[in-house]
């Protein structure tokens, strides 16, 4: 009889001989197969769970033999028997190798687990958060040879889990000496890897073993909501997503009016960070109780926001990002305590980290896109546009990314917009206009039917219609262009002109009656003349941007356009290209990466490499500052007409020119506008 | 003419040739020459004072010419007329080598000034300080290469400093950018070193040049008293030099007492952490008061302690350290933030490090003892012994050194004796005794006469004679020794048998009466049976310890003896021999070290390296735990008797044997105690 024996394992292929009775985590672990374990092989955790093969295995040139393995053992059954266990499946560290076997890793016991993202551009995340649960066993103190608690821990970690160099804080020396006599030498601690060379410091400790939960908060701080994602840290499972809105707005509803605030009003920065750092923690409470976790289970955090948020919740006055030259106090990335931002619903020990801002006025949210969208990796020129109160513009591809961000204000997000309001239940979202008969139809979020199709009033009742959300405006102005409401300079047409009663006299202009609800005691909605002048403003400073990038990069047109942002998930390309928003490209090149900086920071969460990775990439960023570029003006001059037209059939990708009309008006309102300032 | 120029540097003897031109700093720097500067050769910090030297120099074979340097400029003259320069020195950074030269660097310009130590065995101390004052030019931000003010700031100490990785919390990070514009892009940090390899960590920073004060405290934390020098971080000064009663003495005098405390209280670990913190924190503030500067500019604190201080002081509770196996929490040097330890009067981001311990009984105190006595460096067989309400002891040489503590209790500090004071004004610390009449004499703190000097009742007078000290009862009580007042095992004759009215009946047992101050309204002071059994129980204690480890080593002898603590510094090695508290030694071998404690942690405090090398000593120290060890009680019973007394002359360094006496009495105090037990 042979005295060791084949061990392959797949999908790696790693394969190798051991001796007889070798355990197979063991075995794994020497070919640097990719075999979980929290417990280090104590048939604890049953993270190592196996599928062993049977039989002929003609590719590998094995046969398996029923014996290959040692027998199911007690170990197994009573796991089995406790929490269950797939019919085939063996635990690796009980199962030893008795003769030539072929054993498969399933996706689940894998320690770099993939999550895959759902999303237009789907990428795999490999699981390596920053956190890890380690299960150890310290040996018992001799008072023959002194040493701490604690020095023994290191010592345990060192040799069973080749942790090299750890730290803990006061509050864990605090704890250590009774958890480890509670758990008769035995623990569980949370593990942070340290950043570069920081060492590695334990977050927490339990007697014995302990399974988690492990939870980590991607949280993408904007200047209007914060959206966080609730992350399990052991498998990327997303727990729950919850947004709230940045309590900041009561300061100024775009950025730049913070910064004015926080200049004008001594102590206005310090009032704005506790604001937005209560509105974080508590946000940490609330997703925690959404998915009916503790908040003390979270202990990572990655934020991810614009310089100005980034600098107000980290305590800064912003007051530099107001004034040329734009300087950031830090732009590199930055790991705290969650305590130091007085996030204290979180883990007493919670770490967070910060991704690095690209420039003063491109924050760690357009990092954040780069990390998610990876244009540094694009074959095609892609232009990746992530829309908020402020948009970041990336325009590159594997030879070259540039970056700039650019003032569009908060009209795409239903602000300044008459009947403008956040996007929720009763928000007309999705806008049509019959180019024959200009009337409308609509749809309004919470109801999946238009508004002439038959049972709508009766869905929408409960809700009513209660305004028009970002992207309903910006779908209503397009098609009133396309209808011929509206002509290249923005003004709407009256009735004598577009031949409709919707387009109604308002003193010097004209609305378009979207929606008359007030029969039924709702609002009338309306699109004014001044809501299509802020969308102009809006989409002339978001394309001006944009250009002002492919003059740097030296292109006409670009191969493909990423609408990221919460908000750039629901805009309809055919609409955006219509307005102008974006340059002219094929229509099918045109996609949504829905919130691509909540997904960075999901990455960032998930896999530290991820953490290396975006500092280099940020490093590599070539940056462009819009504010004080001759070329933007005159862009931003140039992009407020709506001249174009997009055939309504996407399929086509062809782009046309509608005929140009223009209304001839006794006085425009710009100069109406003029005369009102004067 | 040559184009370059040799350049002699004295007291090191480095010598090089330059292009002419070249500065005096850049040379020494280019040559490793320990020339200080704070400002990088800007000519503001005026740390590079050097004293070139004119004429023949027929040992270094040259020959300096007038003009060997450049000449005398703008520069020097402002600061010698502003802050004065002693004549003939010059700045290095403005003195430019023109010729051949030979050019000596003060003491005083020498980054790594010696500092003298003023103790028995006189050691110097290298300033090399974990903080420094660094002068830096920072880059204006620029907006087409944006990068963080921070990270310019970093650069800049790189370039600048040689400092390769910085970090900084958020409290700098706050103040940053308005520093930075304050002092139009010059700026002065305190640097911290980080310890093993953490990153370097600004503690603080002002606009422009800042001098200074850079200080730090070194703490000895002891149970009764804790002692404090400031000193200044870069040339070592003692600016002053403090001390409190430990706020603990009201939980318990001694250790254990202490831990029986935190046992018997829930809660009580953290009464006495809150206790210790405040009385440190408010030493801080008052050592600070004395010397006349801000405790904001206290940047470091060195503490050594115990190991039942070390973990209460740091919020452990100490209940493992009352029993077996004695287990440390931690016992690895920490550094941690000053306001972890609630000193929050220390600038905001002090740093604190707390010297290892070697055992459960054997603190930072005794590692900070090994640091200042270098045992381990020593060609003879050296006993240290630290007094305090605890001893600790090491014994050893180059080849070995062992280390244990032994309960000496609180009577050598003169608690739990009849007439018993801390050292202050009015104690009486010296005691003779005529072995003829039997009449004592004495001397009191804060007066240098005897008592039977003429004027000493004068002197005394305010002061009172009010009791008697730790080194007045262990002086007292070797006296009666050896005046035949006192039999072997430490009994007291009555006046039967001693011949004087002094030994005076007391219950069933004798006092000997030093001083009757009633007449004068003042008490009567006596060494009472129970004083005698007192200081017996604890002069056994510490020389038990000393045996077990002189057995462990294999020596019957030692060949040195030092006493260190504040109260070693005040015993008589005479009557320490005579009691038998410590091993016999040539009287000219039993030294004080004063508080070495203290000067472990001045040295820790002063140089960096330091801290790296006591980590290493108390690695390789071997440490005996007296506790458990069979051998410390019987050494302990066996040291009960007084059977030694030495020559009173100390010159002839001769040990005698005195004739034995006994006192045969009725009934013994030993047995009278027990008795009164039962």
């Amino acid at each position: 009889m042979a005295e060791d024996a084949l061990v392959i394992f797949t999908p790696s292929g790693k394969r190798g001989r051991f001796a007889l009775g070798t355990p197979v985590l063991t075995a794994a672990r020497q070919l640097g197969v990719d075999l979980d374990s929290v417990c280090g092989g104590r048939g604890i955790c049953s993270k190592c769970q196996i599928s062993p093969g049977y039989g002929e295995f003609p590719k590998h040139g094995v046969t398996v033999a029923p014996d290959a393995l040692t027998e199911w053992n007690a170990v197994e059954e009573r796991y089995k028997s406790k929490r269950g266990m797939i019919d085939g499946r063996r635990l690796g560290c009980q199962a030893k190798v008795m003769g030539d076997v072929v054993i498969d890793v399933p996706p689940e016991s894998q320690v770099h687990k993939q999550v895959i993202r759902k999303s237009a551009t789907e990428r795999a995340i490999a699981m390596d958060p920053a956190t890890r649960l380690l299960y150890v066993e310290v040996a018992e103190p001799d008072m023959h040879e002194p040493t701490g608690d604690f020095e023994r821990l290191a010592i345990a970690l060192r040799d069973q889990w080749q942790v090299e160099d750890v730290e803990a804080d006061l509050s864990i020396l605090r704890r250590l000496q009774p958890v480890l006599r509670k758990g008769a030498w035995k623990v569980t601690v949370a593990l942070h890897k340290g950043n570069h060379d920081a060492r590695a410091r334990i977050l927490d400790l339990w007697p014995g073993f302990h399974e988690g939960p492990l939870l980590g908060l991607a949280v993408d701080l904007g200047s209007t909501t914060i959206a966080a994602h609730l992350c399990d840290l052991t498998d990327g499972r997303v727990l729950a997503s919850s947004g709230l809105m940045n309590p900041q707005i009561r300061f100024g509803e775009d950025l730049m009016s913070r910064v004015s605030y926080a200049m004008m009003n001594p102590g206005g920065d310090v009032e704005m960070t506790r604001a937005v750092r209560e509105a974080m923690d508590a946000l940490g409470r609330s997703i925690a109780a959404e998915a009916g976790v503790n908040p003390t289970d979270i202990f990572e955090a990655v934020i991810v926001c614009n310089p100005v948020m980034h600098h107000l919740l980290l305590g800064i006055d912003p007051v530099e990002l107001g004034q040329a030259p734009f300087a950031l106090a830090t732009s590199g990335s930055l790991s705290l305590d969650a305590r130091d931002l007085d996030l204290i619903s979180l883990n007493r020990n919670a770490r967070v980290y910060l991704l690095p801002c690209i420039a003063g006025h491109v924050g760690a949210d357009a990092a954040a896109v780069a990390l998610s969208e990876e244009p540094g990796k694009s074959e095609e020129m892609v232009l990746i546009v992530d829309v908020g109160t402020n948009a970041e513009i990336l325009l590159g591809n594997k030879t070259r990314v540039l970056a700039c961000s650019s003032p569009t204000g908060p009209a795409f997000e239903g602000a300044q917009i008459s009947s403008g309001q956040r996007a929720a239940p009763g928000a007309i979202e999705r806008v049509e206009i019959d180019p024959v008969t200009k009337e409308p139809r609509f749809k309004v979020i919470g109801c999946d039917l238009w508004s002439n199709d038959p049972g709508f009033g009766a869905v929408t009742a409960q809700t009513g219609i209660t305004g028009i959300c970002g992207s309903g405006i910006i779908e209503a102005v397009a098609e009133m262009r396309m209808a011929g409401l509206v002509d290249p300079g923005g003004l709407i047409g009256g009735p004598e002109q577009t031949g409709t009663w919707r387009t109604t006299p308002e003193g010097r202009t004209h609305s378009y009656i979207l929606h008359d609800g007030t029969a039924e005691g709702g609002p009338r909605i309306m699109v004014t003349q001044g809501d299509i002048r802020a969308i102009q403003l809006a989409k002339s400073a978001l394309y001006a941007g944009a250009r002002l990038l492919m003059d740097e990069m030296g292109v006409e047109k670009v191969d493909r356009v990423t609408l990221a942002g919460a908000f750039g998930a629901h805009i309809s390309p055919k609409h955006a290209m219509v307005l102008g928003m974006i340059p002219d490209a094929p229509l099918d090149k045109v996609t949504s990466a829905g919130n691509a900086a909540g997904t960075g920071a999901r990455i960032a969460l998930c896999n530290v490499a991820a953490r290396d990775q975006i500092e280099s990439v940020v490093h590599d960023i070539h940056k462009i500052e819009t504010a004080i570029e001759p070329r933007f003006q005159e862009h931003f001059v140039n992009a407020n007409a709506i001249p174009h037209a997009v055939d309504p059939f996407p399929e086509l990708a062809q782009v046309v020119t509608l005929p140009e009309v223009s209304f001839n008006t006794g006085g425009s309102a710009e100069g109406g506008r003029r005369r009102r300032r004067g």
